[in-house]
């Protein structure tokens, strides 16, 4: 079987951009990751032959077919597909893009995510919903937010975890993210500011929530081939793993894992025949701080209720052991849903290629992404390794 | 490299349900594919290994994560992801799904296509729009039927085609339909009914357009292995294509056929190793008479401008030549956006397994499905080979 391999990555800023479209933004993120960095061979959008488009779609823009419009946008005469799974959507448009390349259809592959909602003005509720269960969650008044306070709760309550855990995984990524030139919140906070900010459905504070963001972000993936022949950094996605679940959090077998991640963990480990212990970094999936100590225990970073322990301990700072969301993840670098776990796969290839400033992580070789839809119902990791990279 | 084979296919009925749910009118066409026909192997859902979805997604009803929450309801525990390409997505779910089983990724894939649209009320021109450009098109007024009336238009003026030619069409689809137990409109009409109809878009009349359908159907593609292991008819997957462009007519290059049908079906024939003589049926988008003249010329089944010529002949009528939409096409059958391109696999697989009824094909070995994203801004074609199946 044929391996992929990413070979360019690019995102426009994350933030609030009414004035921004899809389409800039995408272009601004695909043009990054054809040009390269300064000494990088660049690339030639005809040189693409399958794109893929990741976007849960809102408002009143190109919801049907924004692949190919994107696609013809950013110059790229190829098939274009549309990969939806809410906020797993960048995700799963970089997995569909390393199976194109593995299957033989592809030898370069481009996957664009991307995300516009705050010129949705008042029907920006009802778009961050849509990705809620309908019937039970949703159309009951349940929101995102408090679906993963109950997420919270449960864990406060099994495992003694505390709103300050909560606010120390805000304290590092604003941190990482004040280092992120491209981050939406590009600022840092004290676990005081963190813990006090204005409740937003108990136990979670503003502190504790992703903001609304903008942005796209792009990813070039190659067959080894074409990536041995190409003057530029490359990584060899290792392992790709999915997993699927109940779309409504009470629907689940429990309330204190996101199985979905388990499994999709187990996937991406088993084909990488890696585990935790191999990683050099993470980005996981942080839409509210809960979900960051859950993946931690969901990745296998530590056993199941010890997720605060291993945050007090340092090892997922900038400069511990396994940095976890060097780019600042949703919390401060921002979640333009789409373009999501496309950026993630961004933050890991600059890592591998030592490429991240401030941000950077000494000898990375071995990275993780960790993208989540909705509270759960679908997840998707990948394995990247840049060790074998020139 | 592996290949992947049709090995079970089901579907609802195509109409109007709005009592029905996605959720429902999935189930009923995945247990019709898993359960198989009288005397077939029956799969559990258990077996799936990946699953897709090809839906527009309309509505109040789950936009986000709808992938999983189908999978979930059908009893398949395993990775889902939804694909979209508007009127194309279930063609793109099939191209996706056989994807996974070539690159090693699954052995068993289940592809689910569905819309429900009849419940929508007031809402239903804005969703049967949302696939239109947005910016030249939609939001300036133009509709899908206005959009074909140009081209129909342009291939009349270029070509000498007559609107009597369009009511062709729609005669021998609804001829095709009357004969198909799950066909929404199934009756027939006469040549002078289909042409005084009401007009829609001129040239255009009623006839001359698909219905607003609500519909499910499920196509399940295997590895060769395991396609041989069961005791059920199967129908290797020789070649798929797929093809994007312009999302808005006035961006195209030519007004007199869809380019991207024409990428796509030169890749299918060029993987499968075959052309359109080697045809004995085909299932194309007729979402409007005008499109199926378009797809004969697009998919080589005669010179540019000799559509006419090739309806008028008897060739694609159900005893003819080479019958095209015995299924009675999206005209008769209907049109539920997500499920039209998985539909006409199931339409073509029952075909090839010889169970098609009074619309049997006699001898049928290969055939062909050719399935359009709005106006043409994506297309996707299967060239299907059930002659090395039992």
């Amino acid at each position: 079987m044929r391996e992929a391999h990413v070979v360019g990555a690019g995102q426009s800023d994350f933030g609030a951009f009414p004035d921004e479209s899809y389409r800039s933004l995408s272009l601004t993120a695909v043009r990054e990751a054809l040009d390269g960095a300064p000494g990088d061979e660049s690339l030639s959008p005809g040189a693409v032959d399958e794109c893929f488009l990741g976007t849960l779609g809102v408002g009143g823009r190109q919801l049907g077919l924004s692949a190919p419009a994107v696609a013809r946008h950013v110059g790229v005469d190829a098939p274009a597909t549309r990969v939806e799974n809410a906020c797993a959507a960048g995700g799963y448009a970089v997995r569909a893009a390393t199976r194109a390349v593995r299957a033989g259809d592809a030898d370069l592959a481009l996957v664009v995510g991307v995300e516009v909602m705050n010129d949705l003005g008042e029907s920006l509720p009802y778009w961050l919903g849509v990705s809620g269960e309908t019937a039970y969650e949703r159309l009951a008044g349940t929101t995102f937010s408090g679906v993963y306070a109950q997420m919270a709760s449960a864990h406060m309550d099994t495992y003694g975890t505390t709103r300050e855990d909560l606010s120390r995984v805000a304290v590092k990524n604003h941190h990482n993210g004040a280092r992120n030139p491209h981050a939406h919140l590009a600022f840092e906070c004290t676990l005081a500011e963190a813990t006090d900010g204005p409740r937003v459905a108990d136990p979670l504070g503003l502190y504790h929530c992703c903001p609304t963001t903008d942005g796209a972000a792009a990813v070039l993936v190659a067959s080894a081939e074409v990536a041995a022949d190409l003057a530029r950094p490359s990584a060899r996605v290792a392992g790709v793993g999915a997993g699927s679940d109940a779309v409504g959090l009470f629907d689940r077998d429990t309330y204190t894992a996101i199985p979905a991640s388990r499994r999709a963990a187990d996937r991406a480990y088993d084909r990488a025949g890696t585990g935790p212990d191999d990683l050099d970094l993470a980005e996981v999936h942080d839409c509210f701080s809960i979900a960051e100590l859950l993946a931690y225990e969901d990745l296998g970073l530590c056993e199941p209720g010890e997720s605060a322990t291993l945050l007090q301990s340092g090892a997922t700072e900038l400069d511990g052991e396994l940095p976890v969301n060097t780019s600042g993840g949703l919390k401060s670098k921002g979640h333009p849903i789409g373009a999501t776990g496309t950026g993630q796969v961004v933050e890991v290839y600059d890592q591998l290629a030592g490429r991240a400033g401030e941000r950077q992580v000494d000898g990375a070789e071995v990275g993780l992404t960790h993208n989540v839809g909705g509270s759960g119902g679908a997840a998707v990791v990948h394995v990247l390794d840049g060790g074998e990279s020139a």
